[in-house]
């Protein structure tokens, strides 16, 4: 019955009897949760010494891998999970977000990071900046993992979710985490992390576990570390300005509750399609997880002509909500995590009621299984609020199946209402008329984190309001905490330091790993496009023979492409072209480019896939000479799939110049290149 | 005598006598500072209400010119301000970094957002993210400008840098200011400030000033504003956890003074350029703004065998330091800020003394003008510490002409020293061996904001280790404060607020001003070649007539390109190849597509200058049929310069299918189109 944590690499049961948990549908106790005698400091320290070393030794790419494994091996396992999230109240529907939706997560960051960072154990940010007019002094923004650790204070609703969710960036990053699940649902945390632990996929000292209460943790962190917290605003406040926190600027990213709003646009009559999903979202966004979710809909923003259509089909909707045991498939909400949830949000329902918002609609209490008392039931609660200019409904927030509609008068009172929240998470906006979901857009984006615009186009395919995604920006400013997690590479970066370095073009390639213009070049009398791979060195490079462009070249051009454009073949329309004469096509330069500088023989450059940042910089005309420098700027290795030869991504800048030595054309070829056989591990 | 702020509109001189300023060098008074009287909540209300409206109407690229004709006309006016610099204790060569140096990071803003930004009053970031299998849902992050006012706190050493800096990725991002200097230096600032009104070129409302304490004024701060700070840690602590930001998650980025490092590589030797190099970079470091920057150097830390060689040609160097009034050309270093500026640093170098720093040499007092007691002279004072791992120097600043020499036995004991700093603003490491900057980079970089590698080949153009860039990142972990200041369009993008947007294809691009692809098109009889630029509608799109891809194609293309891969032309080489037969070459599918799609006669559309984000998706056979699809994607006005054709910039997107209705290739140009001579006014 007491669940452990697990710290500096062992479990760990306090001997105190710690808080008693109760199951939230029947009210029987589940578990003891005490973090009492752990060594908070040790715990840090080991991370620092254990955890972060192992996971810097990998790339983002094996890192990924890591977790990719790691979701399959949680995959093969979730039923358990999902038998253990029913006594958290939540319906089988509730725990595929919280369980599927947090294994996901795992899923999108580790292709997410295969996709958009090298197989490198830091990160280079854009392109190098060059700062001087010689050329000879460059800067480029380094990104490398903090070397502390991070501290991520997770909220009771999404047990997994929560975990997984802050877990995914880190890990990838390359920073070991400490997780501290809230009490009310640490034992379905504890089984997964356990599940984790199990799988040994994980380097050691990746992740440690805090059940219980955080103890002195924070007065042993410094500058390395960084905090991700999610619950509420007011404990939030408080662990953002602990001292040590402050003394040593740790970073602290604060995702809080917020009263998230959802607003019928006025061009949507009672028949449209998107009357329907209006209605659908907002039932769905109160009883999900039942209503105990930062991200849903609190305020529902109505046309006031269309209050009464609204609410009566509101009312239909929400009357389909089975209220009872959660593991029953007739059932289509549970209860909320627990009766003290219930007596707090019943008490911000009397709050609301005693400020002006009116009852307009409540389900049944009636129970399909649970126990009515015992348990954290409460029925859907629909309020009114006839003053909405007034209302409590955009100060105080009820945790649970409740939302308070207002109606409005025009699109600018909608917008100023919904600001009324003072900075959210997310809100909604349903309508089929781009310009429509414009102005609200516009009006709204200052206060949101994100904003779903749903309507017959977007809603088979939409992810829902709820939803916070593993590439999109989840986090709001103002109440919501002004926090910035997940968000694709962006999250990420949030647990690596960003360093600015000033450098020599030679240095500055060693130190990125990838060629920079006016870096020293290596030349060899092999032929780069007949090396493997692993033998190409950045830097390496093939300056061309010369080919002079002729009368001959554009017409032929012209003719085997069709493309007679006036500046290539019109002498008249040409000499009145920005040109002042007849130009080649560019097309034709950069094909040519290619003529000279291929090695035509099968080996190992398998196929030129694709091209970037090409720009034409001086025209080149009948008689000017050009040739081509070749260089080798990155390389990625890719993981081989089975069946597939071994490859790897090389990037090659190109640069063609012309008979003066003056730049052409500039760009950046990628191509596919063979491994040699003997370095791929056989699967 | 008495300065003045500048709220809501008018010049305000308070009542009350304040605090009295005395110039640096003779000690006689200059300036009586006091905001008593001010109405901040006045201010704020301003801000909100007059500036940020006013600022929103206009552009990234409208605004990036304000700045510019802001920018000149302060150039024009400078030689006031130098005279005025001289009084703070700035050399000439002092105020060039702050008044040169500010009035560049408004030139430079102003062309970065030019460069990077849309010439929009919003910024869609990245790429849209497809979230879905069908395309029907996706999503992209959009930022606006926050609705609400800056609060830009300013450090005493860099009166005029520390105003404009902070001013210029603000104004830029389209967000108000209020400005409050310290007191000690106002009176430059005020100058300075007085000038920009008078300019007359940003809208009413866009800047403020408090010459004074800042009174109430974070008691009416809220989400849509922000605080950037410059100054001393525990001042920076103190207001960051001020509890109105606090209540309302008011970004607060701190830059603080930090323990900056240089570090001499272990592979230089005496008589290399470096060893010269890095005496002068450390000289320069103690002695310009007689020490007072952020970024100056305190420890120098040195290979112990090369101790003894430093020592002495830093005491060289720096026996070159005249002191006296800096507004003679013969005086090198000026004074302190003010005499209790002094006392300040005394007392730190006696704190560092008393806990076993070594004074190695101590500069003379005799002066070339300026009162000595009066005055805030100190000479340049350089202390060794024999046991580098229990200085105090890692913990202890003095803000003034002083740095600590500590020896190190190997890489490994450098990087620790270095980071005994717990977070810095800059480290510089001179050396000429990449692979020496690369261990100490990297030894180095989480504890870093900037790093400078300095040597033979970047001495010259090299901006030094003391100055931040308007493109690179300023600010540092830990003791630095954490911030992140400047650095380009990041800095920008400080002011204002991220929403991840979701939305069908359509309601995207218009939310965007970007074509997505899966939006509905708009056709047209007329070629839109044929069109100026102010007519071209984002998702306006050709589909052009279609061509079969012939053996003829591909032989002829190879003899007009010189381009013989075996993939093309090689009948059995292609057997083996990734294909597995002859395929079309890349370069001919885009030059055929050009051949479809260009309108061929003199028309709009001048040059196509580039092209991005190529992808060769599926190979294309002798016997495939293929069409192109050209769409209007994005389009931007530029600002015309003097003689050239008035032209906007139109990126199209192209895709190629073949005859099954596959994507063969996606990608974008570039194109210079020209404006309807009628719409740009005449210069």
């Amino acid at each position: 019955m007491k669940i452990s944590s697990y710290a500096a690499g062992a479990w760990y049961q306090s001997p105190a009897e710690g808080t008693l948990v109760r199951d939230a549908v029947y009210g029987e106790p589940v578990a003891q949760v005490s973090s009492e005698g752990l060594d908070f400091k040790a715990m840090v320290e080991y991370a620092r010494k254990v955890g972060g070393p192992n996971l810097r030794r990998y790339t983002f790419h094996e890192r990924a891998a890591m977790l990719r494994a790691l979701a399959q091996y949680l995959q093969e396992r979730k039923e358990a999970f999902y038998a253990l999230s029913y006594k958290t109240g939540a319906t089988r529907y509730d725990s595929w977000f919280d369980i599927d939706g947090g294994i996901g997560t795992f899923f999108s960051y580790s292709s997410l990071a295969r996709r958009e960072l090298p197989n490198a154990r830091f990160l280079a940010e854009d392109d190098p900046l060059t700062l001087s007019k010689q050329g000879t002094f460059l800067g480029r923004h380094i990104l490398v993992p903090k070397e502390g650790v991070a501290v991520h204070i997770n909220a009771f609703n999404f047990p997994l979710w929560g975990m997984l969710e802050k877990l995914a960036p880190g890990l990838i990053a390359g920073v070991p985490a400490i997780v501290k699940p809230a009490t009310q649902t640490a034992y379905l945390t504890e089984a997964v992390f356990r599940a984790m632990l199990e799988a040994n996929l994980l380097p050691e000292g990746a992740i440690q576990l805090v059940c219980g209460g955080i103890g002195d943790l924070f007065d042993h962190l410094n500058e390395q570390d960084s905090v991700t917290f999610t619950g509420s605003a007011a404990t939030g406040r408080k662990l953002k300005t602990h001292p040590s926190l402050i003394a040593h600027s740790v970073p602290f990213n604060m995702e809080a509750d917020s009263l998230n709003c959802a607003i019928l646009g006025q061009t949507v009559e009672p028949g449209d399609p998107e009357f329907g999903l209006f209605v659908k979202e907002v039932t769905r966004e109160m009883t999900a997880k039942a209503g105990q979710k930062c991200t849903a809909i609190r305020r529902v923003i109505v046309p006031r002509e269309k209050t009464e259509a609204v609410l009566e089909a509101l009312k239909q909707e929400l009357s389909q909500t089975r209220l009872g045991d959660p593991s029953r498939e007739d059932v289509r909400m549970g209860p909320l995590v627990g009766a003290n949830q219930r007596a707090d949000v019943l008490s911000v329902v009397e709050a609301l009621k005693a400020q002006g918002c009116e009852v307009a609609w409540e389900g049944s209490r009636e129970l399909l299984g649970g126990d009515l008392e015992k348990g954290g039931f409460m029925p859907p609660t629909l309020l009114f609020s006839p003053k909405p200019w007034d209302s409590a409904a955009h100060d105080l927030e009820p945790f649970g199946p409740v939302a308070t509609m207002m109606p409005y008068e025009s699109l600018d009172e909608a917008i100023a209402l919904a600001r009324r929240g003072r900075g959210s998470l997310v809100g909604s906006v349903v309508t089929y008329q781009p310009e429509e979901a414009r102005t609200l857009f516009f009006g709204l984006a200052t206060h949101h984190g994100r904003m779903l615009i749903l309507n017959r186009e977007n809603a088979k395919e939409s992810t829902g309001h709820g939803s916070p995604l593993p590439l999109l920006l989840h986090g709001g400013p103002g109440r919501a905490g002004a926090g910035e997690e997940l968000g694709g590479v962006r999250g990420i970066k949030h647990y690596m330091q960003r360093c600015a370095v000033q450098a020599d073009p030679t240095t500055l390639m060693v130190l990125s790993q990838e060629y920079v213009r006016g870096a020293r070049l290596k030349e060899d009398v092999i032929h780069p496009f007949r090396k493997y791979f692993e033998d190409l060195e950045i830097g390496e490079s093939l300056l061309t023979h010369r080919r002079t462009v002729t009368e001959a070249d554009l017409v032929n051009f012209a003719n085997v492409t069709g493309d007679y454009f006036y500046a290539h073949v019109d002498e008249i329309g040409a000499k009145d072209s920005i040109f002042g004469k007849r130009v080649a096509h560019g097309y034709f330069l950069i094909s040519a480019a290619a003529g000279l500088f291929v090695s035509p023989a099968p080996g190992p450059v398998l196929a030129n896939y694709g091209l970037e940042n090409l720009r034409f910089i001086e025209p080149v005309g009948m008689g000017d000479t050009i040739r081509a420098r070749l260089t080798v700027k990155s390389k990625t290795a890719k993981d081989p799939r089975p069946g597939e030869r071994p490859t790897g991504v090389v990037t090659w800048a190109v640069e063609i110049t012309n008979q003066d030595g003056k730049t052409v054309a500039l760009y950046d070829i990628l191509t596919l290149v063979e491994r040699r056989p003997e370095s791929v591990p056989q699967a």
